[in-house]
């Protein structure tokens, strides 16, 4: 039921958008009543939150192909800042609207983002560890190095520069060249 | 001429902002015809192309410092970032409507932000120039590598980031450990 209550909220939000998508309007569309709604949200709030975060899991999700994968840790870290950014400019090619739409409801809750970051820094900072133990990286500090991946290419892939068509991907391989690099030194 | 009028749309745009400040208002402030602003600038667009560009000067300018100071190169990189992020803060703790305000300014020329970003890579690529000879740094694309530093630390220095009050001063040392490391390995 929960599970048919966020598909509904997702369908009426994309329709319509967060300003116009009441507990009530989900609600009408189950042929339920709201006071039952309530029985699995706490709010419209947390029902958006849940919503937010789905998307973001699809997001994070096909990335995880290049943690799974074998071979090289460098072709893997750079493989899933390029999927990074490709799956972002696809959401968004697909419906701008949907995307801008998706990104406040994220930005309106920092749980919300600060999961979906840790997720995210998760995965690099798996393929860095088998780096490490591959013999081909010097890494300290690894969720150090994580953050520094993904922080060193926002200009790349954070929502902003995507959402405005300003995500400059011929600047990337300069940048990843350096921040490996210093993967491979032991500074950090 | 050109200066005073310049001078007294400064004073104005930082009083009345940006779409109450018009030609015929900067005249009557110097006691002139807006026939006479118009013979020193083509239109307002123009006028407030260069206020933009002057206010951005006075952001790279401070940074001149780090370009011109003997030492070694990786010191004066790091400063150089720091200072940017540091200028740009107290420019925005001073008045934060004018930081928007020159902000939106400036993104309205595109012009003016190519030539500003041309500045501060310059600034860089000088650091970076003398780390080569001074045997510090392996560099063998100065631009492309001064591009990348650039690029690379926009997470903790571009006005979006600045302005939301979220550049992440916490996470640029590492960061710049991994870019630096770059620097010196000769990969770019």
């Amino acid at each position: 039921m929960r599970e048919r209550i966020l598909q509904a909220a997702e369908d009426l939000l994309r329709r319509h958008g967060p300003a116009k998508t009441k507990v009530v309007d989900v609600a009408r569309h189950l042929g339920m009543s709201h006071a039952n709604v309530y029985r699995h949200f706490n709010s419209k709030a947390d029902i958006q939150d849940l919503v937010a975060a789905r998307w973001l899991r699809g997001i994070a999700e096909p990335l995880y192909s290049f943690v799974a994968q074998d071979g090289p840790s460098e072709v893997r870290l750079r493989g899933w800042v390029e999927g990074l950014i490709a799956v972002k400019l696809d959401k968004l090619a697909r419906d701008p609207e949907l995307f801008a739409t998706y990104n406040s409801l994220a930005e309106a809750s920092r749980n919300v983002i600060t999961e979906h970051v840790a997720h995210l820094r998760e995965q690099i900072a798996s393929i860095i560890a088998d780096g490490v133990k591959r013999g081909e990286l010097k890494v300290n500090d690894i969720s150090r190095a994580a953050r520094a991946i993904h922080e060193g290419t926002s200009r790349f892939q954070h929502p902003y520069f995507v959402t405005r068509g300003d995500a400059r991907p011929d600047g990337i391989d300069a940048v990843m060249d350096l921040l490996i690099a210093g993967l491979k030194a032991g500074v950090i």
